[in-house]
């Protein structure tokens, strides 16, 4: 089957923040599949700096829909604390809307999110970013079929250097060291070839903090399933290098063709780069939020929606049958 | 449209406990819709104390589903901890179940039920069992169609008169204070006319225990919504007078016309009384589980299931965005 290039749709972007300029704007200008056609920005004056003077600012989502009736779609780049209302008012305006990790701050408001997306029956796209790496999804399809005996997650990283005096991470509903843990579990429920469930957490909050600076956790696949075991270690105080890894031990041979005897795959690099055995296979550059518009695109054109809980659930999970202890305080 | 009177199907409890006796095998035997046709119960013996001489009884629900291949439903009144296999396995038997609150420990473990229960295409009935009160109902349908300004939800009771020595609800996954207290969410779910997000939250958790022993949740109607602010204050250490209450205090008129200025609407006693404008309305003795097997009998009749994930996400949802704080140490 052929398809005629489309023409591409009209998408503003709220939140013209740190993300929204070093991934939004060039991933929508390289793949061409949507046009810039406006921006909110409570502060205001920030596309020209990127560039982009052609852009029309708005203070406001409001202003913005009033002022561009004919926008096909937003892109929600705001931090978690406004995504809610803004999602919920873009829906109700008739706009398809992407959302960035996490898609909530609560499951309760995720499911409204969803109802709100069925009602406008619009598309509504809570991406999760590192899926979208070329490592992962090759995983995926060799882990498809294969016995999974167990998988080490270590995600850590120094605060202190990816989020410099962002209070909030530490503040209640910031989900702490499950900010970045977040993107391993969305990885995790993308390439396992079968659920698990969290049987075990602990989690360490500083003394003067309300979130996690790090957390352990015990996950297994149900009885009978093609998962054995899941561990997962967070942790926001790493020195020196930083590490952003999912180690996998297959028992059986998969779909794919992993190899008698089993066979070791190791994710590393935040998904960006697989090793089988040992052996490099894959080691491309992020293209992740390409891949994202792309996907965005496909959902709208196929009237189709993407919002994928389980991350978010694991998390909870965690939250609600851990351990929760006081460690040091935190000071930046 | 008339209904012949059914035959009784046929039904199997598993877990012979507290629970079983005093509100399962009384409510069975007054609806008259099923008949007990085995109890599984490792410790053997149970039924004969319970006057029931000529029921079968099994060690486990393994021999019971192979003893008994007709059986019809089956249910689950076992600890939480063994709840989830033992579901599943009914479900892949092909039997109807029904479990008790808390329906799983996790919200992913009761995603996978629900899935089971697709997969096998047999009826899945998580009751709220404090759902099942006239008083509930009748406040339900008081709220339809009004606004509720505030809602207070005040559930404290003393843990060492209802669970004495019950360590397992102070173990990580026990739920604490949360186990009596998603009783309160799950009515309160059940009667507000729009649903409500966790804001804030505090958790206080013994320095020597896993669980909360008291929590404060404070709840909102998302914006534009008829809901304005719930709050709810659940205690384990109350002495004297306990406490079950949910007071409402509607600003606008319901469907069935409250009264204009406002009306308040007083749930007392777990849901079992209700008092309108201070006047006593309502105040039936529990009949939770006959109503509970009523449902369950129709449900099965209509190929339906009923497995309402809220209350158990409002608790997840809280632990999530909650400050967790250690408070003094818990001794029985």
């Amino acid at each position: 089957m052929t398809r005629s290039t489309p023409a591409p749709l009209t998408l503003g972007i709220v939140g013209f923040g740190k993300i929204a300029r070093d991934q939004h704007v060039p991933a929508i200008a390289a793949t061409g599949l949507f046009r810039l056609a406006a921006v909110v920005s409570p502060h205001g004056g920030a596309p020209e700096e990127a560039g982009l003077s052609d852009v029309p600012v708005f203070r406001s989502q409001t202003e913005m829909l009033a002022a561009l009736p004919g926008l096909d779609a937003v892109a929600i780049c705001t931090p978690p604390a406004v995504r809610h209302a803004l999602t919920v008012e873009a829906l109700r305006a008739g706009k398809h809307v992407l959302i960035e990790k996490p898609p909530a701050a609560t499951l309760t408001e995720l499911r409204l999110l969803l109802d709100a997306a069925e009602g406008a029956k619009r598309t509504l796209f809570a991406a999760w970013h590192s899926r979208f790496n070329a490592a992962v999804e090759e995983t995926r399809r060799r882990l498809a079929g294969a016995t999974v005996r167990h998988a080490a997650i270590t995600w850590k990283e120094d605060v202190r250097r990816w989020h410099p005096g962002q209070d909030w991470i530490f503040a209640a509903g910031g989900f702490g060291v499950f900010d970045p843990g977040i993107n391993a579990l969305s990885i995790l429920t993308e390439i396992l070839p079968a659920p698990v469930v969290v049987r075990d957490a602990e989690l360490r909050v500083p003394a003067n903090r309300d979130t996690p600076i790090a957390a352990t956790l015990r996950m297994e696949g149900v009885a009978g399933s093609a998962v054995g075991t899941v561990t997962a270690a967070f942790d926001f105080l790493q020195q020196g290098e930083q590490t952003w890894t999912i180690a996998i031990e297959t028992d059986g041979i998969g779909a794919e063709g992993i190899g008698a005897g089993g066979g070791r795959l190791d994710l590393t690099h935040g998904g960006t780069r697989l090793s089988v055995d040992g052996v490099p296979m894959l080691a491309e550059p992020d293209a992740e939020y390409q891949g994202i518009y792309r996907r965005f695109h496909h959902l709208i054109a196929d009237a189709a929606g993407d919002v994928d809980a389980r991350p978010l659930q694991l998390v909870a999970d965690a939250c609600l049958v851990g351990r929760w202890r006081t460690t040091d305080a935190f000071h930046w």
